[in-house]
């Protein structure tokens, strides 16, 4: 079933121990629908600049992702500066230029509105909840967010919140939002603000699927790899295959969740194994499946 | 198959957020004694001070633990007070009284000769060295360190790890010991030192086993925990999880370490539930495999 994503398509200049690239194609909405394109159709609702041409609109050309909902307008696309060469967990920003973002107002086209699933990246709660009021009718909502709302905007964030089945968040983000320093407290709390269903993404240490009571949380790892080039995007990645594959789906059971969690961790793995979105372009399903058995390895007993 | 362990047996004063203990048993090789008696027979070698009364001794007699190999020397045991109230991953040490471990010189009784396990934990890596060597017949030894030997008694550490098959440490001194960043390849140049296998304990996120090339690296998380009470021990409970239940296998395969790395694991798990030792205590073998079967529930996909 067809996943309607809103967020940002941007391009970033990313320093990282192994290079530095300069104005690759990023943003959250962009990491997000190429990893859920491998499993289902994507539609992507987004505000570009006059700086995005015909060879970022090929990459998603390449993946078939429905991009009549990025809306072009005059100015420059959101652009994001960062470096990670301290620490590979945690980026240090030195540039945010909201450009043509700063006035964005997401427009569903007519034909994104049969989509089952949609998925809110991380922008402004009240851009965030706006879309999810003009799509009342779909199956499944999942979202993403970060410490600037949680800490700065708690307010529009908790509206935001009572829309969501599913928040994709760090371990940090889940402390702060939930108050607690325990985890499970934390994610709990987190939990009676709305979505049934919590991730919790602890970078390379994989994630953990909070999902009401302790009897169904579910724990996958990252896959120990021997180079990171460039953890942007891991985390959208993430959330790409894990919804994307739910939305690839005949019946969202525990079963499903669960592979949806691998498929995630999976995605991630191979975004930060090239910089920006690089690997993601040439990925195979194949190479997908084939890691997937890794993980499967990785973790299982037998 | 039995176990010797050499290390420290003492008395520790805590302060967690969720209490104060004062002079409760402790010491590495307590933990690991008792967490491995659940699998297989225990001998202990250590050495305690006149503190050591009847109540400490009926610890290790209720867990048919050997403890001919204690000498008990004139003067106090081994003394460690602590506190976690900034943070449960790190004790702050607030006092080391070494004691009767100072001049500690292990000496192992004739009836432990025929141990085909041997785990050293963390001491001095010249008395584990000491102990090894007395030793040579076993058929697998295990050991432990910490930053503290890694830093200031470098060359003393390296003789010793040439004689280990299974070196468990944590993400912060696998990184210092390998001198890389990165988990993978700080994990090979350690397994480059001389043990074959590494298992990299990563506290509330479980643990890795590496063991020569990526194809045989295995991870197991840590269970969730709605309260800590108190994480001492809790690496020392693993490694007597996971060494325990290895020296009760017919054979070491590949299928018996991962299920030693849940065992391992599980007993971490229990060890943070109480105040020192007294979880242990009082645990039953049906307890540990019921929540042995809470952890394949976390992680396996069907």
């Amino acid at each position: 079933m067809a996943i309607t994503v809103v967020g940002s398509v941007a391009f970033d200049s990313i320093e990282t121990p192994a290079g530095k690239q300069e104005r690759c194609l990023g943003g959250a909405a962009t990491y997000f629908s190429l990893a859920a394109s491998f499993f289902t159709d994507v539609r992507v609702i987004a505000v570009v600049g006059e700086d995005f041409g015909p060879a970022e609109q090929a990459v998603f050309d390449a993946r078939k992702i429905d991009t009549r909902g990025i809306e072009h307008s005059t100015g420059k696309s959101f652009f994001w500066a960062g470096s990670y060469m301290d620490n590979l967990n945690e980026a240090k920003t030195t540039i945010t230029a909201l450009n043509v973002f700063a006035s964005f107002n997401p427009q569903i086209p007519d034909a994104y509105r049969d989509s089952d699933f949609l998925f809110l990246a991380n922008i402004d709660p009240v851009l965030q909840r706006r879309v999810r009021e003009q799509m009342p009718d779909v199956k499944l909502v999942a979202g993403d967010t970060m410490n600037y709302w949680i800490n700065d905007h708690r307010e529009a964030l908790l509206q935001m919140l009572k829309g969501l089945d599913i928040l994709l968040i760090n371990d940090t983000e889940t402390r702060v939002l939930g108050g607690n320093t325990n985890m499970v407290q934390a994610a709990n709390a987190v939990m009676g603000m709305g979505p049934d269903t919590l991730v919790v993404k602890h970078g390379e240490y994989g994630a953990t699927l909070f999902n009401g009571g302790s009897s169904n949380t579910f724990k996958v790892p990252a896959l120990p790899l021997s180079e990171v080039v460039d953890p942007t995007g891991a985390g959208d990645s993430f959330a790409g295959g894990f919804f994307g594959y739910l939305a690839s789906q005949p019946a969202l059971t525990p079963g499903a969740f669960r592979r949806a969690m691998f498929y995630g961790s999976v995605m991630g793995s191979f975004a930060v194994q090239r910089f920006g979105t690089e690997r993601m372009q040439e990925l195979t399903r194949e190479e997908i499946d084939a890691r997937f058995k890794q993980f499967v390895e990785l973790t299982h007993l037998d």
